[in-house]
């Protein structure tokens, strides 16, 4: 069976000395022009203060010439996922943001959505993490304890964001992001891509392609990383389902 | 009620450039001999390779002249705690040690130990985490899904391992460890004490003293963090009891 799937699943939605999104405005604004998307329905869950976050994603948004409307202002969350042209799923804590997803009851009908008919899908960070099959390779700390692990799925793989190398001549001893991927494969065979800060996966269907401009590693168990420039298509990973 | 308690909390086992333990041995040697432990018990459920981790930690305490046994090789691991001298809890993946620990059913015989007779606990790293009410405060990835993130609770209050402050001229845009841990104070009021790389936290019934060399940074909500020095008394810190 075909999927019908549009995603763009950002690495982190900030640069360095620049506003929310603005590196990346040009790629997000194609993405949902593309699909006919005006109005985009946000996710502010990862973080604490909703109202701020959708300021600022909405300022972002308005810059684009796109209308963005926050869930958390909408009655019945459900609906509103139902109702959606196009969804964005902002970044924070994972663990706040899968845990209030679940809470909300909302897992199924954007998974139903994005799978079934197609409705256009952005995340970035967190939002990231929790379109794949779980987040178990997010960086971030386990600040409330989500009824499971498992995510929204509308990939087959995990994506590590922020993905970042050892730093080199560090003598700090903790490890290194690569070392803590290595024992997630000491637990599951799932392929993980590292998405560095600055790239995004675009997703069409069966198709998968890196965009931005730094490129990414993939790890699968029991091979060694590759490193993976921007414009690889990477779609064989979505073939594992 | 007073509290029996002796534990010895380790921020890191291993110092770079040198063996496990090595930078912290006249401490731990210190710590056991203290209660009259000539053998510890081994909890290497952290790492994925028991036999391997056994090796390692068996070669350095027998250099600190103490006999190392790793409940792995134990026929009951219930038994080998109510039998124990002395525990020794090493670091790796908090997720996969906390998990194992509830699936050995060993949570309740450990706390009980410490708490009412006295048991001497040493942990590093993840066992540091575990000792503390909840793994809530952990840097490592989600790698498996334990039944809960209430860890022994052998003090009421969270640590963070390997605590380190923000590069300075860092443009990497995933949050640092200060604002991981104002993330966790937004949903909970617990006392958290960033543990920086070469420092432990000795606790002897209710007295709590910071040792080794570098100190520790203590985050309460609401409040600016406080830099702690060496040496530093933080009793208080234990009466939340």
């Amino acid at each position: 069976m075909s999927v019908t799937r549009r995603l763009l699943l950002i690495s982190n939605s900030t640069e360095h000395g620049s506003g929310f999104l603005e590196y990346c405005s040009e790629r997000v604004k194609a993405f949902f022009s593309k699909y006919g998307v005006s109005k985009v329905l946000f996710v502010p869950y990862a973080l604490f203060d909703y109202d701020g976050y959708t300021r600022k994603a909405r300022n972002a948004f308005q810059n684009m010439g796109l209308e963005l409307e926050s869930i958390h202002e909408k009655e019945d969350p459900v609906e509103a996922v139902k109702e959606a042209q196009g969804i964005f799923i902002g970044g924070g804590n994972t663990f706040r943001l899968l845990k209030t997803l679940y809470d909300n009851n909302v897992i199924e009908p954007i998974t139903e959505r994005v799978l079934q008919s197609g409705l256009p899908y952005m995340g970035s960070s967190a939002g990231t993490n929790v379109a794949t099959v779980s987040i178990c390779t997010t960086n971030d700390m386990p600040i409330v304890f989500p009824p499971s692990f498992k995510a929204l799925g509308l990939v087959p793989f995990n994506i590590n964001p922020h993905y970042i190398d050892p730093e080199p001549g560090s003598i700090h001893m903790g490890e290194t992001r690569e070392e803590r991927i290595k024992q997630y494969h000491e637990e599951r065979t799932t392929p993980v891509l590292g998405l560095k800060e600055g790239s995004m996966l675009e997703v069409e269907g069966d198709k998968a392609v890196l965009r931005g401009k730094t490129g990414a590693k993939l790890f699968i168990r029991g091979q060694e990383p590759q490193v993976l420039e921007i414009g690889t298509d990477i779609s064989h990973l979505l073939k594992s389902e």
